[in-house]
C-alpha cells in the first residue's frame, strides 16, 4: 500500500471554535464549555476526527494559518497522508464534509505531492477584513463582521493603506509575545474598497505576524476617523513597536481569504526560505 | 405621571433562542442549555429584562408573532407601558439595544395610543424564506439560510406557489396541536424568486398557522424537485388534511419580513375580528 499525500481547502466560521488550533488556555475564552475532558474545540481537531472517521486510521493534520479564536477563513490550507488511496477524491470530500458540522467546510480536496506541505509551500496569502459600517449593528452578521458606526474618510484610509505596502519590519504591527525572530515581511497589496453598509480592508502578503492584520485594520480605521492622521503610517512602521501602532480589531470581521503554495519545483527552490507560520 | 404605550419594530438572529416565547419545554432543543434556575432564553424574555433594565420597573412585553426556535425576524412587532415618559424616544431605543445581546436589535421605537395591540392590531404579515441552492452548504450562514443542492424547477414552483394566494381554508398547511378553530386565512402573495444561489419564496397573509409558511416551502420545494405535480396544490388545500401536503422546512430559512398594524380607527373598526396570534 502507498502513502498519499492530499490538500484540503478549507471554509469555515470561526465563531463557535477556539481558533484553528489551541494554543494555551485564553482566559477570554467566552464560547460554550466543551464536554467533560474533550477539551475546547478547535477546528483542527474537528477535522480530523471527520477524516479519521472517513479513512479509519488517525492522521496528522497540518494547517497553513494558525487563525485565533473566532476568526473566519475561506480559503484555509491544509495536508494529512492515507493509505486509502482506493477512495475516489469527490466521494472522500463528500464523506469528510457529511461528518463535519455545518460551519465547516472542505471546498476542495487534491492529491499532493510528497513535498508539498501547508506550511512549508505556502508563499502568499490573502486576508480581508469586513466592517458594517451602519447606525445599527445588523443581528444576522453580528459575528460574521465587525460593527462601526461612524462615518469614516475613506479616501485617508486608502492613501493610509498604501504605505504598509512593500518589504518592512512589521514589528509594530505585531501582538508582544509573537515568538518570531524576524519581524520582516512583504505586503503585496493592502486596499479598502467600501460597498455600503460593508467597508472591506484586504491584504496580501508572503506571510503575517500575529495580530498583524488585524492592528493593521484598527490603526485604518482610527485614520478614518480623523484620530491619526494619513501620513502617520510610516513612522509607525519605522518605531519597531507595538505601542506606535493603533488598536487591534476584534476578531469577528477577518477571513483568511486564500492562501497560494508553491508547486513541487518552486518549493524545492524555496526550502531554505520557510515561511513563518502565522494568524 | 401618565402611562405611554410604546410600539417597537425588531430583528433578531433566532439561532440561539427558543424563540420569541417559550410553548412548554420542547425535546428537540440542541441550544446551550441555560444557567440554572434562569430557564431556556427566549427573545421576548431577553428583551423584556432590557428594556426593564432601562425604564426601571417591571414591564409586560407582548409581541405580535411567536416566532419558533431558530426563526429569525426582520421586523417583529411588540409592545409595553411605561410611565418613564421623559426618555427621549431615541435615547430609550439606544438604551435598550446597548442592553440587549448582539443578535437582537430595537429597529424602532414609536410611541403608540392604548388601543393599539401588538396582537390585535395586526393586519397584515410577511414571511421569507431563504434557500440556499448551491452545490456546497456555506459555513457562513449555515443557520440562516436551508441548503438545498437540488437543481429546482424555478417555473413549475412558481404557478404552484400562485395556487395559495386567495382565502381558503388551510388545515392541511397547520400542525397539527395548532389550536385554532378557524383555519381560513386569506393569502395575499406567495412568490417565488431566485438569484443564484438564493431562492426567495416570499408570503404575505392576513394572519398564518403554526408552521404555515414552512409547510408550503417544504410542499413547493417537492414541486421544484418534480415530485409533486404543479397543480397539485389546489387538492392539497381542499383536503384538509395536514397528510396531504408536503414536508415541513427547517426553521433557518424564515424570517419574520414585516408586519402592518392598523391605526387606531382600524382597530377599532376590526375590534371584533382578531387576528390569530400564531407562527
Amino acid at each position: 500500500m502507498s502513502t498519499q499525500r492530499y490538500k484540503l481547502t478549507i471554509a469555515y466560521r470561526g465563531t463557535n471554535y477556539y481558533g484553528w488550533q489551541t494554543q494555551g488556555v485564553n482566559p477570554t475564552w467566552k464560547g460554550p464549555m466543551p464536554p467533560q475532558g474533550q477539551g475546547i474545540p478547535t477546528i483542527q481537531e474537528i477535522l480530523k476526527r471527520s477524516i479519521e472517521k472517513v479513512v479509519l486510521h488517525k492522521v496528522a493534520l497540518v494547517g497553513s494559518s494558525r487563525t485565533d479564536t473566532g476568526v473566519h477563513a475561506k480559503g484555509q490550507v491544509a495536508h494529512f497522508d492515507t493509505d486509502k488511496t482506493m477512495i475516489p477524491i469527490d466521494k472522500l470530500r463528500q464523506a469528510v464534509n457529511a461528518k463535519l458540522p455545518g460551519d465547516i467546510l472542505v471546498r476542495a480536496i487534491e492529491p499532493a505531492d510528497e513535498y508539498f506541505d501547508a506550511i512549508r509551500s505556502t508563499v502568499r496569502k490573502r486576508y480581508q477584513y469586513v466592517i458594517w459600517n451602519a447606525p445599527d449593528r445588523s443581528p444576522f452578521f453580528n459575528d460574521l463582521y465587525w460593527h462601526r458606526w461612524q462615518t469614516l474618510d475613506i479616501a485617508a484610509m486608502q492613501s493610509a493603506a498604501a504605505q504598509f505596502v512593500g518589504t518592512h519590519d512589521f514589528a509594530s504591527f505585531a501582538k508582544p509575545g509573537h515568538g518570531r525572530a524576524n519581524t520582516v515581511r512583504t505586503v503585496f497589496d493592502c486596499s479598502v474598497s467600501y460597498r455600503v453598509p460593508r467597508l472591506v480592508i484586504g491584504v496580501e502578503g508572503n506571510g503575517f505576524l500575529w495580530n498583524m492584520v488585524r492592528i493593521i485594520v484598527g490603526t485604518l480605521m482610527e485614520v478614518g476617523q480623523g484620530r491619526v492622521p494619513t501620513e502617520a503610517m510610516t513612522e509607525m512602521i519605522a518605531a519597531k513597536d507595538r505601542t506606535a501602532a493603533g488598536l487591534t480589531a476584534p476578531p469577528q470581521g477577518l477571513y483568511l481569504q486564500w492562501i497560494q503554495t508553491a508547486d513541487r519545483s518552486n518549493a524545492t527552490a524555496k526550502s531554505d526560505e520557510i515561511p513563518p507560520q502565522d494568524e
